[in-house]
């Protein structure tokens, strides 16, 4: 039910995921209108929630006012261990919240954080906090940068990622109260911290690991998106007042089509939910078919490796968190 | 002295706008050995400072160590009523603070504010605050609101200019602590306040002013910068490897050409600091010579404006003053 193009998308995608994942096992989660139209399928299970959340509505009062909703009935089915994973493209602030309540956290981790790997000029870079958590302390930032570190290592097999703090100024002392102070404590750990990266060079691919306070990390996945789309219909305009460029730009269709494919966040699909005790993908809100898809698939990826284990593990072997757990 | 490609490009950047400029008259403030080859000219004061600040120093450090840096001898030249304006590709911590003491602030401004254009597919947008303040109060907030909206009226020439605050929602419960609490103060003033802007419609232009702290503006604007860039590389990669994408760029040429002298931030040169009694450009640390002699240009129509005068005049003739004082 959630996302800017619920249900006909995101059911669209459903499909094309059992198409193309023969061992994916689906259950369906919303209202029984939105379901009917769905065919019947062999891997398939409808499960009715009579309720669902707007994209707009408080995480506290969307939880209180509506206990059966098709967010909470899909963490239930997780909770229960019926579901390995949840995937959602809705209310990213409600599926925090519930992931939290029905999953609960990994031993080591006070705020999960929801990790995205962005395309860049050297390898992909983990993007981590990118909207769970809004206001932060700097020990939280030290969190998310070893779930961020681990993510790049485990998932996208990078060898000892270099973190860097996302900031204003590349020198230590540069940035606002909580990254000076979040740099002190990341300078401390053991973690590969390559110091402040600045905005400009996320995509330069300066550092593997990108950390920030969720705040941040939403408005610079939206800057981002909002740069390239702008970018587009600009060059749009410019073209279609010159013949010539009309025409360079069809025998540049090809090229032009791989670079879209290449930064486009649909084949990322979502962005899983670091720190909780189960796999949980948050999609964009505007995911169409291809996305859902995508983060279906990823989502599968994630249940293979075992993700919360291999992260608890992780995190367990690590000799922080008598540190963390003394300052947070 | 200042920004990453000082004293040569400053300097070339100097002579194109002495050039293009025959009202404009300047003072070139820097060691003698960096002036030593400007050559002599009618409409130029070379003013020797024997120290310079460098890009990566803290404010507080450089202003009590280095009372003789260049750009604290051309602050000097400007609170005498020398010169008119202050031009600096510099450190610009460093200069926001030379600026506060040498000039003071317009009254009803407790915090001064880098306003920054960008292009939108739409209205041009005053980004603000671009990086001075990086720990703001809400009522910081609302004040850069203010001179934002008025820059862009009475710079601008946009009627009735429509008000965002940066945030990672459209709805006015979304935000962190302290875009909520602006987004009230805003809500309760008499601007043409839209509500909140997500970092993906600053460049659709939604709205002609974009209000943030520091911190995150910075981190926009730069941001904004890498994608472009990333973007322009990851695409000469895929054109090189395909024979017919090259002829058709080559063919695209002259569009391509228009299309990057539109989004360079070099054409407008430099972002005025706001709030300050007189007219201060900060020039960006990349600064080349096209970017200096754009910024001398609109420090020159910022002067012709009398700018301070009429965001001063503005900001009295508006009854938010004792409001903002009592809050700030």
């Amino acid at each position: 039910m959630g996302g800017d193009y619920a249900p006909r998308e995101i059911l669209a995608g459903a499909r094309e995921a059992l198409k193309a994942l023969p061992d994916l096992f689906l259950y369906l989660v919303g209202t029984e209108k939105a379901l009917a139209d769905f065919p019947e399928h062999e891997r398939v299970e409808k499960v009715p929630a009579p309720e669902w959340v707007e994209m707009d509505e408080a995480p506290s009062e969307a939880l209180r006012k509506k206990p059966r909703s098709s967010i909470r009935v899909a963490f239930e089915l997780a909770r229960s261990g019926k579901a390995q994973a949840v995937v959602s493209a809705g209310n990213s602030g409600v599926t925090y919240a519930c992931a939290l309540f029905a999953l609960g956290r990994i031993r080591g981790v006070s705020r999960p954080a929801i990790a995205t790997v962005l395309p860049t000029l050297k390898n992909p870079a983990v993007l981590i906090d990118a909207g769970a958590n809004v206001d932060c302390k700097p020990s939280h930032l030290l969190q998310f940068a070893l779930m961020g570190a681990l993510f790049s290592q485990e998932i996208l097999g990078i060898r000892n990622p270099r973190v860097g703090l996302l900031s204003i100024g590349e020198e230590g002392g540069k940035g606002n109260f909580l990254v000076k102070r979040a740099h002190a404590l990341l300078s401390e750990s053991s973690l590969n911290f390559v110091g402040n990266v600045e905005g400009r060079h996320i995509y330069s691919g300066e550092a593997e690991v990108i950390v920030c306070d969720g705040f941040v990390g939403n408005i610079c996945l939206k800057v981002s998106e909002g740069v390239a789309e702008a970018l587009t219909v600009m060059l749009k305009r410019e073209v279609r007042r010159d013949p010539l460029a009309i025409l360079g730009f069809l025998l540049a269709r090809r090229a032009l089509s791989r670079f879209r494919h290449r930064v486009d966040w649909r084949e990322y699909g979502g962005a899983p939910l670091l720190g909780v005790n189960g796999v949980v993908i948050i999609g964009h809100g505007r995911s169409d078919a291809r996305a859902v898809r995508n983060a279906l698939n990823t989502a599968r990826r994630f249940v293979e490796i075992d993700l919360a284990r291999r992260l608890s593990e992780a995190l367990g072997a690590r000799n922080h968190l008598p540190d963390l757990r003394a300052i947070s």
